[in-house]
Formats: structure tokens, C-alpha cells, sequence
């Protein structure tokens, strides 16, 4: 039996969702928008991200997410040949060429790789790339208007002691886990504790706790979110009282209100908890002026920044 | 100003070693091997994999590997199209095509896509995909002839409790962190930490212990490698004890060898701990015995599987 051919251009049979990216100074579709098998953000997650939205054609809150992006950055060790000037001017220009006027923007650093493939990091050329796609969300319109039902997984986060949690990573396998134990207590999504076994973080977003009119977040081993730091920015607008503490599992299940926070959706409604209905299965009034406040603010020059479609 | 110009073929500036690679039926060039930055196995590091090596023309173990790989992908609610007579057929492929002699082969499954980019990964179609480029070691020539040098981090190995180690995954950033701690120590590589302040394991290997004739090895939190296995056979073949336990800090420093143990290079000799010499900074006679042993082994019809390269 002789030998398989070799196909010297790999033909791409799947499909992509509208959006244009930024890799190696091009602005191409999405379906070009790959990273070599061999790049260490691939083989070791050794990478950092950002996300930020674009909602009504303006980015919102685009400064905090660069500073979390360049903040980790440094941790990790890493440069880029881009300021923060340029780097908003690629993600304007990914936006543009979409046309999306809702949508989903991402910044991402990998490792790379040095010219002889070197194990040691420090030889590695960094890369950075970027990408417009339509706008995304934990929670879908059903869910927005009910709540997300959450289950709570035994699965431990990740914990600071291993990687550090204010760098952005897409270390998620104990995330992944947790969401397939919540499918089968039946629940949409989960939450996973810390090592104290105390409340921690979903995926993709983070939790929020009302008792009594005051508003708790967990202070620990949870990644900084930006949406986080927008709900204590509205709370204070508000007259809330929020704070970040040691949540645990039974203080959430006793809760009033329930919500989560991400980029990819904002503010969003829990009303179910394990097996537990949470605020009698309604949306919650904190909630509601939290979300309703979080969405005004898209309007407010000082949070967005518009984009140039052309 | 108006927007840039959009590139509907990205052109890759990049360099890629010699090598082919398999993914969606085609055998390509290593520069073709890339992932989606919308795959999973990217955004979420959802994936499993692992590397095999073939020296002389042969595959070392590869029944071992393909047992990890498919209990992994079982572990992570992921399935392929093909079973473990078709896997070791586009391995084998990927070798002959690539022409290495000794080669470095990689097999992965990432998470994939839905259609329609749908946050659940119930809903992903998964990707297989496997490349053959040139035998990679942790230790080069030179460390190999005279020990390498190790620096213990304080970072803790990301716990079973997060993620479960048996599943061999792509989650470096702490060992990347223990990287940079150990250069900052004029050392070359790094062993982490488990919870409880006693050795793990390395960036890609596994480490053993020997003190009066008997040989160690972490038991728990590491990755159950194939050559660490390797490692236990071949010390029952020699008549050495080899144990799995935990190992504190100062029980390795007392060592009166080190060794590591690795798909990319085998078995290593370790001569330095942090500031100390081990075994008076010279390659220990039980190391010696089993480096060699493992080396004759890839000659046995038993543990290898030759390659047809036409």
C-alpha cells in the first residue's frame, strides 16, 4: 500500500461567523484567522486576552480593557510592537471592515515561537492578533427575560497560588467541567468554588449576590472582570452598597437576587440556583436598576467610544 | 483617513519546521497545520493530546500513548471518527510523509466549534488532528552529558481538584511562571510544587529520587507519563525499587540522584537543585543504568512499532 498524497494547501471545510481579524499586519475574514498548531499560546495556553464590546457602534469601556491587556502582558513576560494608540486604531479598523455595529472584539497575545522552535520562552517572538465577530452573550433573550438557572460544581477554580487570576486566560478545563456537571444537575451554566469552598467564578463571568439591599462579589481567586468593576461603578451611582468578601454556598442559595456579569452579555438575571428558586423566581429590583443603569451608560461618551465605520 | 485594505488570503510571514501534518482528511505541510482562533481548543484550551516519540525509524510505546489519549478524550465528553487502527495509519503517515527518522508526534483533539458558535461544548463537533516534526528533548546535548540544572518554584502545579492531571491538557501558565522563577535563579528548568509544599513536576516531565539504591517518584497532582511508567517497568526489570510518594523539598535536596523523565528526551540526568550539587554534580550510577536500558529498549520488538516509509 503506498503513501497518501500530501495536499501542499490545506482546503478549509468549515464555517466561520462574519468578522474581519488582525494577524501579522492583515486584515483578513475570519476564515483566515488561524494560529500555527506549534504556537505555544496553542500548545501551552500560554497566552493572554482581552474582551471588550461594541454595542450601537461605540466600544464600551475600551480603556479598562487595555490596561487589564497590558497589565498582563507584563506579567507574563511579554511585549508587542503595538502601543495603546495603535492597538485601538486596529480594533476600530477589525470593527469597521465588519460592519458590525454589535459586536464581539477580541485581543489576544500568544507566546509564539522562537526561529529553532526553542523550548525556553524568553526566545519566543510574542504575537498579537484581534478580531471582530457579532456580538455575543452568556444569557440568550429566554434567559434574559427568566434568568439563567445555575448549578453549583465541586469543581475548584483554579487557584491564585498556580495561575495568576488578573491575567486573562483561557485556562477553562475546570470551567469546562464545571459546566458538564451543572448539565446534569439540569441547570444552564455553573459556578465553581475556591478552595475554601466557597463561591469563586462561572464561565465567562462573575457573580453577584444581593441580601438585604446589599450587594456582595466574591474578593478572591476570581478574575477582575471589567463588567464587575462597572457593576461597583453603578452601584455607587445608585446608592448601593457593594462589596467584594467571601460568599458561600449557602449565603448565595439564601439570597434575594442573583446576577452575573461579562462582557459578552453585561448585566444578566439568575432566578434558579441548584433546585433552589432564587427572589421567588422573578427578576430582582437591584438587578433590574443595575442592568437598566449598565445599558444607559453605552450612551455616555466618558464609557464609549465610537466607532469610524468608514 | 480611510479604512485599510482587506487581504482575503493571509500571507504567513512565519517559518515552520520541517514536518507533516493530518487534520480534516488531508495530509499537509507543518505551515498549513494551524487551528481556528475561534476553536476551543484555543479560546478555552479545551483540548487533550499526546506526543510520542519515534527513534530509528520505530514508534516507542505507542499502544501506552494511545490508551492515555483515548481515556482522555473520554474523560473530557469528547469523540472522534476514528478508532485506534486508523489513528496509528495517520501517524504513521505523518511520520513517512514527514521522512523523519526520529521524530517528535504529536496527536490532539481540540473541542471544535458548532455551527452556529454556540457557548456549549455539547454542541461542538471536536477536531482530531496529529503532526510529525523533528525528535525534540528537554535537555540538549550538552545537559545531557552533564546533568541539568533545576530551581524548585513556589508555584503550585494547577491541583486535581481544578483539573484533572490524567488527562493529559495544555494548562502552562504555572509551569511557565516556574520557568521565569528558575532563570531569575540562574537555573534551567523548573519543578513546581503540589498543595501541601512537596515536589509535582516539570514543564513536560515527570522527576524521580534516589537515595540508598531506591528510586522515588511524586504520586499525586502530576501527569501519569508514559516514560515515568517507562521508568517503573524498566526499574523492575533492573531489580530497583522505584515507588510512587510524596516528596518534600528537602528529601529531593538530600538526593542521592535526580533524574527526569520525558517523551521529548527520556530519561535525564539533573546534577544541580537550586544552589546544591547533587551527587557530588555527577550523573549517578542508577540514572546510568536505566538511561541505557531505556535507550536498548526502543530496539524490542515489544515496546516499538516500526514505521513503513513506503
Amino acid at each position: 500500500m503506498s503513501l497518501p498524497e500530501v495536499t501542499q494547501t490545506y482546503r478549509d471545510p468549515h464555517h466561520y461567523p462574519k468578522g474581519i481579524a488582525f494577524l501579522d499586519d492583515q486584515y483578513v475574514p475570519m476564515n483566515q484567522a488561524k494560529v500555527s498548531v506549534l504556537d505555544y499560546g496553542f500548545l501551552h495556553s500560554d497566552a493572554t486576552y482581552d474582551v471588550v464590546h461594541v454595542w450601537k457602534g461605540a466600544f464600551f469601556r475600551l480603556d479598562l480593557h487595555l490596561d487589564r491587556f497590558f497589565a498582563g502582558l507584563e506579567k507574563l513576560h511579554m511585549a508587542i510592537p503595538y502601543d495603546r494608540d495603535e492597538i485601538t486604531e486596529i480594533l476600530q479598523n477589525c470593527v469597521a471592515l465588519s460592519g458590525h455595529r454589535d459586536a464581539y472584539v477580541e485581543l489576544i497575545c500568544t507566546r509564539g515561537n522562537s526561529p529553532d522552535f526553542s523550548r525556553d520562552p524568553r526566545d519566543a517572538i510574542n504575537r498579537f492578533m484581534a478580531f471582530a465577530i457579532p456580538f455575543g452573550s452568556v444569557a440568550n433573550k429566554d434567559q434574559m427575560d427568566r434568568g439563567l438557572h445555575l448549578a453549583i460544581s465541586d469543581t475548584v477554580r483554579i487557584p491564585p497560588s498556580s495561575v495568576d487570576p488578573s491575567i486573562k486566560n483561557y485556562h477553562w478545563l475546570d470551567l469546562v467541567q464545571g459546566l458538564y456537571d451543572a448539565y446534569e444537575k439540569g441547570a444552564e451554566t455553573t459556578l465553581l468554588v475556591n478552595g475554601h469552598g466557597n463561591i469563586a467564578e462561572g464561565p465567562g463571568f462573575n457573580i453577584f449576590c444581593v441580601k438585604d439591599g446589599v450587594v456582595t462579589t466574591p474578593d478572591s481567586g476570581v478574575l477582575l472582570g471589567i463588567t464587575r468593576q462597572t457593576v461597583f461603578d453603578l452601584c455607587a451611582e445608585l446608592g448601593i452598597t457593594c462589596e467584594a468578601t467571601q460568599i458561600s454556598r449557602d449565603k448565595l442559595i439564601a439570597a434575594d437576587e442573583i446576577f452575573i456579569s461579562s462582557t459578552a452579555g453585561g448585566v444578566m438575571p439568575v432566578t434558579r440556583l441548584n433546585d433552589y428558586a432564587v427572589g421567588g423566581g422573578q427578576l430582582g429590583p437591584i438587578y433590574t436598576q443595575v442592568h437598566r443603569l449598565y445599558w444607559d451608560k453605552h450612551n455616555d461618551p466618558a464609557w464609549s467610544l465610537r466607532v469610524r465605520y468608514e
